[in-house]
């Protein structure tokens, strides 16, 4: 565990969302955006984790708790500004005398080698701002230096015209000693047009007090903050193009890297291949040398060496695939084991099951799991051979290298190596087909007939 | 209703449109070209509304006439240009007294605020037309301006050095009395090159009669007009963009904005959240907090708060939603009112039914709606609890809180509280499954043989 | 024939593909990018064929003799620079004294009028290059230019600072006779850092003999050649960006051609219109005025006018589609030839069938033509009515005008007119479902009790 304590500000409204949702409870590669922020700081190992929550405060208290248990969550009340904000850890942080770092919940993207860049360069500064050269300086804060030193930060509005052509912009991420940070803030005043405690104007505060002040840089991209569904929808491209990027890096091949969406845990083995429009939600793994077919669709699975799926087919949560399993289209696999080479190709639903080695699952075949109240398990042996749109009313057993015929109710075990067949014997009517198509056309006719 | 008649140019052949299909009825989010042009002119809510047809003149008189049933269809028997086109409406605007303004069916996205503007600016001009700053000014034609007078149009060709390097551009969209319209046409002649009669000419012929000629200005995507399959795609995109960001702004979602299509009329209730993947055809609604998930299709349908769509579902039209009901993967919804609660989560088609609260719908269920002749209703009621791969022959009536077996076929009505099964009994037959594989493989072996 | 022998180089590894599978067998467009270099060669209809294997070789040497059967394949057993790659043509070679090109099996976008080109420029100079003016030179090697001739190859790291500033760049392929070729490689040393055979040093070699050499130039974009898997997904892009602007000059309407995606083969006739999310398999030929809805994947097949496809609709290898069939949602179709107007609209699987004219296959079809060991052939007549859910057990007939009940299992064959039907009776239980319903609410209760 690192001497560093992490406090991470969210509690804004988030006005330009325009959502019910608090702002930092958008997703973003199907986690909450806070989500993202807090794992930078866990990356830290840090001493303490305090989340100041206001609006939505109760969801995002259960939020943070959620994505790590023992992080410590205090109200802001009302929204009195950054300074206001940080100022709400100070009672929970009253016995730490480690350093502090202030985060941004809607700031996802700081990377975990930039904090601890921060945490090194406290050696020369009492307070280490994280800096970035803007490419478009435009309405950001700027950093004013006096050579290797931070002199202050000055708010764009507040700039001269020579302090705006500063492109060293502040990102708001702030490094200090729990001790220095509280008792800077203390003197921080709402003296201003907005009439808020902003955190930035420690920076001047310590310089008067003969505090030593420097400055992290990070790449822009880090900084990148989110205000709307527009910028969401940004950095939530910003996050799929870096994770293409790793996965052609790491040798899986993406036929087009535009169209395939990850998950921030996404694992893709060496030498798969994944084709055009292939989703991945959250808990996916896929071995080696399997290849993900375009229109499909993978949540909380695991697909081994060899696996073919899709198109068009859904692994749910529990899916766990062994090696060479084919899996095809309009198909959806969930809570299901899966042995090495079975085979699952059309139209079939296969819940809460397990499947054995070398078992074919005929096309339309469903496992009835659900009998309106509880979910039952249905266990098919090895070899078997499962006939097409066979109903599998669970709870129910297939043994090793047994059939079952097309269209039957499976409601009792069938033993290894039985044939079970449930249905009705075929009759045929001769002439029937055509006769009944006369009397339905006379029908229809009539009806138009009565209708004018 | 105001005193402005609309007069649409759509008589052009569109040859590098490499079409049978007349230019202006390819479509764009779903309707034609034409549409959006019309739409256009009918929010002026103009006293009359002219569309001049030429090429595939049947089908665009059809077209015109389904998009807004009043409007007049005059026939361009020979394309001689613009200007002529204008002048096929002369007969029919003989009686009318007000502004015409001319637009084109090719040229789609010219907003209503931009025409208002020119309505306005005809107080202070006996002509008005719409010009651009084109950021390449390319082959366009040029405006001249004296002053905040519009001297003439001189088309790229006939440009001077110095006029070239003009950038206010020419839509050709043109606004005047009809009075002055007609007469300033019948002084256009076809003493060029092409033989033509070019409306801009009136330009010229205006300022020879001491009338008075300006500009208004609009954003140069608005006056994009559609040559080739290419443009097209170009102005879908534009379209599309324009719709991601509106329906950003109305808060929202957009998980990837570029790969979600909408049609023009698409309504999407603020925190709803669209996954990758999405297709809205026209006249969908989804209302407040609902997700519509990856790889879903959508059409003519309704989806109301909390509803959860998809993966991979299919809502065609007619599909009637109440709150928090679930349609999940290869699922088919037509025609159908699916009560609050409902839940329809695998391998199903239901279409011209009605599907009461709470009601659990099991995976491959179908409603077999259509003898050969007919179509016909099911209607199931509130929580019923209908077995997988149930097959329910319409018309029929499940009543409430009725079940049907797993594989039943359903041909006459359930009464409610009852449970309705229709299936064989299963027989197993020991061993059988073994000899009929050894059979079957002996079989193999003796035709691979003889294929020898 | 022409008078021109290829060789083609595929002996590196391609270490930053990060893969096991030898750089040129990965793909693009669905086949290897070793192909897309055999095809640019075999425009030429060349009098030989030669590819240079190395790491590999077993592969590459099946995959060069799959894609033209009379390809020669040589091994390069080490790795000695691309000089010693084309001498270990030279025994091959020994025989034919015609033009001899070398081209690359990881540069697979050289056109054939480029290659054509440099065929023609040999009439005036005895060795030529192929080079290209490049956007931003890097660290290309550049053609040192004197007058109309090629005074040398100069690599970037031996490039003087003016050299450094040419911007007509080396592809590496070059044409010579074989005479001169392989003379002027025998005087190539190896003696540079890297201890390689460089093919570029015959150059100044063919110049210090007083040999002639020239420069045909071609787009940058032919000479991409590809070095990782995010270069392949920008090479396969490339190619999806060229084969989309084809089809839209073809006349064919794509409304999201970025969500397109063409196998190299694919045939799309002019007036179809491809919605977006589409994509194309190999051996695939669309008709005039065919529809594909939005995600639908097609391979190996053939859809005839008026087809209208999907959405969701997966047509396999071997679907051959008359006129105006309808394949609707959650449909796959393989190995079948399907007859003017049938309707095949959800939820089905159609393999190894006929389906005769104007035939309406229900939802929930399937052809069950698996037995476990062969596969099986369905016929269907014209005008048949196949009712929802029936089970086709091939080998199996249904005759002209035949139908099948809901839900039955077809076993024997139905003759013409015939209605064939299998299922149980419909029996109710009054009351049962709710007595059920609170027996399994009991037990749920019971059980959650007893797991305190």
């Amino acid at each position: 565990m690192s001497s560093t304590a992490c406090v991470i500000l969210a509690a804004g409204m988030g006005t330009r969302m325009n959502s019910d949702l608090p702002k930092v409870l958008h997703q973003i590669a199907g986690v909450p955006m806070l989500a993202h922020a807090m794992h930078a700081a866990l990356s830290l190992d840090p001493a303490r984790l305090v989340v100041v929550a206001g609006h939505g405060a109760e969801a995002v208290t259960k939020a943070a708790e959620d994505i790590m248990p023992l992080t410590q969550v205090v109200l802001q009340a009302e929204q009195n500004g950054t300074g206001h904000a940080v100022d709400q850890a100070r009672d929970l942080l009253a016995d730490f005398d480690g350093d502090v770092i202030v985060l941004y919940g809607d700031t996802p993207f700081i990377r975990p080698e930039t904090l601890e860049a921060m945490q090194a360069a406290r050696a020369k500064n009492d307070v280490v701002v994280l800096g970035f050269e803007a490419a478009d300086p435009g309405r950001y804060g700027r950093l004013v230096m006096d050579g290797p030193s931070l002199e202050r930060i000055v708010e764009f509005k507040d700039a001269s015209v020579g302090e705006r052509r500063i492109t060293l912009c502040n990102s708001g991420v702030i490094c200090a000693s729990a001790a220095t940070l509280f008792d800077l803030l203390s003197k921080v005043s709402n003296d201003n047009a907005a009439g808020e405690y902003y955190l930035t104007d420690i920076i001047g505060l310590a310089r008067a007090a003969h505090l030593s002040a420097g400055v992290v840089t990070c790449d822009e991209a880090e900084t990148m903050g989110i205000n709307s569904r527009a910028e969401l929808a940004v950095a939530e491209a910003a996050f799929q193009t870096r994770k293409r990027a790793e996965a052609m890096e790491d040798g899986v091949t993406l036929v087009a890297p535009d169209t395939v969406f990850f998950a921030q845990d996404t694992v893709i083995g060496r030498d798969s291949v994944i084709e055009p429009n292939v989703f991945f939600g959250p808990e996916v793994t896929v071995e080696s040398g399997a290849r993900i077919r375009a229109f499909s669709h993978l949540e909380g699975c695991h697909v081994s060496r060899g696996g073919l799926i899709g198109p068009f087919a859904r692994l749910r949560p529990g899916a766990e695939l062994s090696e060479d399993v084919h899996i095809g289209n309009f198909v959806e696999i969930k809570e299901a084991r899966i042995d090495r080479g079975a085979k699952i190709n059309h139209l079939t639903y296969i819940g809460d099951a397990e499947v054995g080695e070398d078992t074919n699952i005929g096309a339309g075949t469903i496992t009835c799991n659900y009998d309106g109240v509880m979910k039952h398990r249905t266990r098919i042996g090895a070899r078997a051979f499962i006939g097409s749109s066979t109903m599998l009313v669970a709870p129910v057993s297939i043994g090793d290298d047994a059939m079952t015929g097309s269209g039957s109710v499976i409601t009792s075990d069938v033993e290894p190596g039985a044939l079970a067949i449930g249905r009705a014997r075929q009759v045929s009517k001769p002439g029937m087909a055509r006769k009944l198509m006369e009397i339905l056309k006379l029908k229809k006719a009539r009806q138009a007939k009565e209708a004018d």
